[in-house]
């Protein structure tokens, strides 16, 4: 019998929205501190993106009472690929239903994952049209490099809490197409974490198990960086800025990302990291599972997991 | 009317097969200073990887009268896909016939392109397992970071000389399912230069015009490494070693890549790049078209390209 | 006979005076594309630093009916030591008297090379008081690192042309204790270039031959970066502002160090280096001194000087 | 009355003799995973230098019952200077005395700190002169940068413990003429850490309190790569190699410096590091003082220092 076919229904991940409870703090951070750019605003609503993001936004920043993550949303090959993408999820029994879109995209189709979490899919784009003071002098790249702050290059994944990591990987699959390139399984048996992908990227989106009994919640945000050495000035960046610095700079065991990690002004987690030139190429890439005993090692290099990374999420539970 | 759907039939490009004069020579440089390392022999052949790329093979150096290209090779996304591509080549009355596979790999289909270069497709590969002298401290990268020489991370792209862009142009897409992501478009309306790809990857394979008349020929081979402090530190390496430096280290205007070019010894370009964080993950990009006029301002940086770039390939025809 | 034993009285190149007949673009180019910071402003003069200088001023702008340089500024050790510079200046008929000082430094002596630069040497100086804005989140480095711009970290050395460099070369030991570091004798015997320092740096001044008939002319001044990426990211930036790029990122053959030259709005020549770790340890390091056959291989890495490097003075005079 | 002026007696480190009992390990890490070069062997030592390093040696590997540190030694800047030296130690009641020299180096004099750390002060020195195969591609450097291992460019500076920290910033700069760049003085008022340089570089050596009621001991050795991403790939091949990590890649908020610690085979720690562009230049630098409420803050990006780091020296003592 002939094993089933990769599936590539689903192109990438197109944009994250982000709660906030201190918005003009936070504004301030993903511009000015971050580098993203403003592409747009709709009612509490600032749309940003990396300055070599092609779409309108990639991070949806909204004003809240409380902060966390809005929905999570991915860009589909095809407006046919959409279609199969949103039967499956319709037969998974997870669809919430259709949207009109958008400032930034065209109709998409809203469902949730067995955590609560609202994902979206659409494929009808706004691309950036980068205004004149906005234009680079290499027309290739979607905007000039600006130079402000941090200044990420594109969105790269985003990381969720959830009670039940396993059923996060048989969902996954099933909805969007994403493969499973690593994992933690505990000695128990249980997933600790999963790390899946759409595309060639290492990742796209990551879980982690929520000890708190929340749903929905979020872990962090991540935009990519061209050079490890963007992360190192990043870090003295966010020094001078009076931004708080979890952990890192340092090399992720799992994927080998380059990171850094911080809390922006109203408390959500926000990652820059670099993949180097790993891409996973393997159509049919094997599962890496990690141990427990292996993670006790701590990152690459040995740096040991700092504590908060496992408790702090948003919205925030008594952490 | 609806759009075709974008082809995901091949996965990545496999391999290359390259051609000595001077065969001690060129494995000399490819294991000691370029930093591959060896996984098999066969007939006149070694057979060469960067240290995470996770086949075999992704570089057969071929003892020969001459210098130049063997063959280029594809790996599909399935069995499925591969007969899918076999199908269309043959449709475009390109075919040669099937292989019975390689050391690194299992039946191929070869076909060539318009200009007589010879490429396989195929999908059943052998992953290369690392003897435990090999082995890597973390188990998501193929093969530990040995760090002998330029320790290149994997094969990038091959870039090939042929008489008739244009006609490449219409091939490869129909051939491969691949994108146009870059031309240059001369004054004169025909193709310059043309960067494809059939992934995330901004190109797997470019073609430039070859102004000698002559066909099949080869421009260079690139392997990428994970940052560009990499390339800035193999070019002291060539310095030391007396690989001759054609140019570079810069950045390239198309497609962003920072790069530097060495002949190897027999006379092969091979290029040592750097992507950053860039990947092209729009399924519908639209192809980046240079003018005459904007190549004149050189490179990224405004380096001039220099002469032997757009004379030099192999085997050499009276340069 | 005992050797005479090196002179440390000169601590350090101070400040270098920069003549612009376009103030306010030239203004802009430094504080906001090259990243220095403001300090003060007198009559004509802007007085300017690197993020990490601890004196006033490294760089003084000043409006001028033309380019070029007003006069390059050396650091005594010590009162005592400034003392005796002047007694050997003076002895050499060089001197040209003692000044009221400046805005960042007390009273300094002046006097010219045999080229007629303006040179003046001091002790006393103002040392940088961050306000409350530019405080640094260290308190072991002189501003915050602001990340403006290029945020280059420090002054580095000045370039200078001359009619007759081997008068410089036999000048500047006895004046200020400079040690010949390395040096280009033409193969008719003269000096066609030559490097200085007089502490650990490799060089913190250097001449070229002007082949123009002039004197007192301006090469180029250079500030210093922590990192060679650093300097590849500042090329984005200048691309990305209209600076023209005259050539480089390369690493020079002489000296090692990793270049990038750009010329700012009125037309002076400006660089942005690093070293690396390279330093002049050895008290008695003997000369480096290269052939023209040498200096005909190009730059470390094989890239040849561009024609205006060796044309383009300020002011211009004709070429 | 007038300041005393400044010492420049002392050029620089010039080597450190390290201890091992583990000589075969220790010196094959020192080669082939460190990546220094012997120059040569006598009795049961093994010379050895970094690739830029001018002289013979700058490490002496001494096969020991113990680890440790055997001396430290550092050339001064002429013959007078190393009289004025002696006298000044002598007056000290420091001094051990003469020695005849060693394969490296000329006559020297030897004194031991507050401590009972050995010095000893030499002018004398053996250049290093590479042989054919070592000829670097540049003469301006001391040798081939062979890109073996870390490939560690030149010996950067020593870490000692010491019972009174308070007592070495006394006697230190009386008996070399350093001076004291920045120290920590703990809330009891005494000296918790303290670092020193005789040139421009930040420190060449640094104390550390040792509570653990021994004298004499040794903490790590130093040496200096020209990027810090040279030390982020080193981090990589110290984990391929089965090599210790103890703490890093971070940077050190005292001197800013880019850091990473592993323990070689026989356990003595070393450390590789790069201080970008930052040089003490000001010759009256003003000592910068933290205190304990600072430190607690970690390193500069927040990195807490690791236990071991306050209690691992050599030889151990009931750690």
């Amino acid at each position: 019998m002939t094993a089933p076919e990769p599936c590539f229904d689903v192109a990438h991940l197109g944009h994250v929205e982000v709660l906030t409870n201190k918005p003009e703090e936070s504004l301030d951070f993903f511009v000015n501190v971050y580098g993203l750019t403003e592409s747009g605003r709709e009612g509490d609503s600032v749309y940003l993106r990396g300055f070599d993001d092609y779409e309108f936004h990639t991070l949806k920043l909204t004003a809240s009472d409380n902060t966390g993550v809005g929905h999570i949303a991915y860009r589909c090959s095809s407006p046919q690929a959409l279609e199969r993408r949103v039967k499956a999820i319709e037969a998974l029994g997870a669809g919430i239903g259709w949207t009109d879109g958008d400032l930034g995209h065209g109709p998409s189709y809203r469902f949730k994952d067995p955590d609560d979490h609202v994902f979206e899919i659409y494929y009808e784009t706004n691309r950036y049209v980068a205004p004149p003071e906005e234009k680079p002098a290499l027309k290739n790249i979607a905007q000039r490099y600006h130079g402000r702050g941090v200044c990420v290059r594109r969105l790269d994944h985003v990381n969720l809490l959830a009670a039940d990591v396993g059923a996060i990987r048989d969902f996954l699959p099933k909805a969007l197409g994403s493969r499973v390139t690593e994992q933690i399984v505990l000695d128990n048996g249980t997933v600790g974490a999963c790390w899946f992908t759409v595309n060639n990227k290492g990742y796209d989106i990551a879980y982690s198990g929520d000890h708190t009994g929340s749903h929905g919640r979020f872990h962090h945000v991540t935009y990519a960086v061209d050079q490890r050495e963007d992360i190192l000035r990043a870090a003295d960046i966010f020094l001078e800025n009076g931004i708080y610095i979890e952990t890192g700079p340092h090399k992720h065991a799992i994927q080998g990302t380059f990171f850094l990690y911080v809390y922006e002004p109203a408390g959500n987690r926000v990652e820059v990291a670099n993949a180097g030139a790993r891409l996973v190429m393997a159509p049919d890439w094997e599962t890496v599972t990690w141990t427990e005993a292996e993670r006790k090692k701590g990152q690459a290099w040995g740096l040991q997991t700092i504590k908060s990374f496992h408790t702090h999420g948003t919205p925030p539970v008594g952490e």
